[in-house]
């Protein structure tokens, strides 16, 4: 595996490439980055991952300092996964000055995580633009994990007229339903016991979609004192259509139930989508 | 000359072309286009120009609706100029739906034209965007006419790490001096004979600075005065700094005196480099 910290050093290790398949992420990479990147391979000829903890798309209070940094241990996982070529650029590599020109998303950055997190989604809109640039793939793997921001980088490059195709990867998860996130980390033991309950709380909501409860207000609203009375300090809990995330119509039929809950120290996000 | 209204017929077209140079235009084009295309020439195998009056950087009481559109006249002088493909787009090629993600230029995008022209950089700047996006040129051309937008387009290629080199054309003039313009023709023959005095009120301020006059705001003052005494209303005429378009500081060498001054229908801008 190539490992290259410069643009021009990418750039040039790619210029004869066919078919390149990209998948970019923050490092600190467990089973659900290598899925995506089993998946890359399926699609293109070389395969290209990036690491980088993007500062822009960290609020002030957030964790950009704290976010676990491991280079050794996902360049072992990375090689062991067939990858072609790392990009690892160093934050002056990627900003060598001030980050002026943004993308700048529509209102749904201000809505869900993004009500809670803002700026976030600009940030990612804007560092995962300059990383297709650099890249320049012909297709693109995020998780579907971060729900908002694979709709918003999928609109991103369609209204961009980006020649980029953009695939959702599947959430993996724990045995015990856990969405494997790299913020798990910072949950103790006992934290760790309760975290399941994310997941079933999403899981038991679909149940009762599809037996026919429609009462999607209320399906949240409970959702959320369920958690909050275990302990949990609830952003969401939120039964949207997945082509846009808005409040789902009397004729939606793909729906996404999602949630973003802070237990002890991280802050998690999960979802669960369901046709009806 | 090839001419495609599609991307998809553009991405196919340019498939296996080799160093592009792209030269994008609003048409209705005059002797100042056709050099840039002549210029073009010189860094590329391909020329590429693209004719799109873009909505996005019309306010809402300017003049997006009588732009001077001469498609057949247009064509004729880009295939006269040797041009190999020209990218003419529909409205619902270039924006199938409303436009909802674009590039937020920084504060300069809210001065001088743009203090007068709300939205107009960042209108600009998207459909550029887009435009390098379908066409993947290693080079574009614009004119300094619009020296402003070609300082934003050139700080957005390099901060979006785009792989594109950008040049600055030379801003071609009538004989009595007038800056080349598709709204020239919105003038009576009155005030096209007034129009000259843009430019020369330019040159007298190049001949003041060049003779060690370096009172900036009173030449601006006395300049837009001038101007506004002969039937113009002129909205601003400033000294500025070529690298970034600030008040200069003390020890700066390179400068350009910018104006923007309606007279009659049209707004007419023009610049003048100078160093001291």
């Amino acid at each position: 595996m190539q490992i290259h910290a410069s643009i021009q050093g990418v750039r040039q290790a790619l210029k004869n490439c066919a078919r390149i398949v990209f998948v970019p992420t923050m490092g600190n990479l467990h089973a659900g980055h290598i899925a995506l990147m089993t998946q890359a391979r399926a699609h293109g000829d070389t395969v290209v991952s990036s690491i980088f903890v993007n500062r822009l798309q960290f609020g002030l209070n957030e964790d950009f300092n704290s976010y676990p940094r491991t280079f050794k241990e996902d360049c072992e996982k990375l090689e062991a996964a067939g990858i072609d070529l790392l990009f690892a650029p160093r934050e002056s590599d990627l900003y060598p000055e001030p980050q002026q020109y943004q993308v700048d998303p529509p209102d749904i950055q201000n809505q869900l995580d993004g009500a809670f997190r803002p700026g976030h989604f600009r940030g990612v809109a804007t560092v995962v633009l300059k990383l297709f640039n650099i890249v320049q793939p012909q297709v693109a793997v995020f998780g579907k994990k971060d729900y908002q921001q694979l709709l918003i980088l999928r609109n991103m490059t369609r209204q961009l007229a980006l020649p980029i195709e953009i695939i959702g990867g599947e959430t993996v998860r724990a045995d015990d339903g856990l969405a494997l996130s790299s913020r798990n980390t910072y949950l103790t033991p006992e934290e760790r016991a309760e975290a399941p309950r994310l997941s079933r709380t999403l899981a038991e909501i679909r149940e009762a979609i599809g037996k026919g409860d429609h009462n999607f207000a209320k399906l949240e609203r409970d959702a959320m004192f369920t958690l909050d009375n275990k302990g949990w300090k609830t952003d969401y809990v939120a039964i949207r259509q997945q082509s846009d995330l808005q409040a789902p119509q009397p004729d939606s039929r793909e729906l996404v139930i999602l949630a973003a809950s802070r237990l002890g120290i991280p802050r998690l996000i999960d979802n669960l989508e369901i046709l009806i």
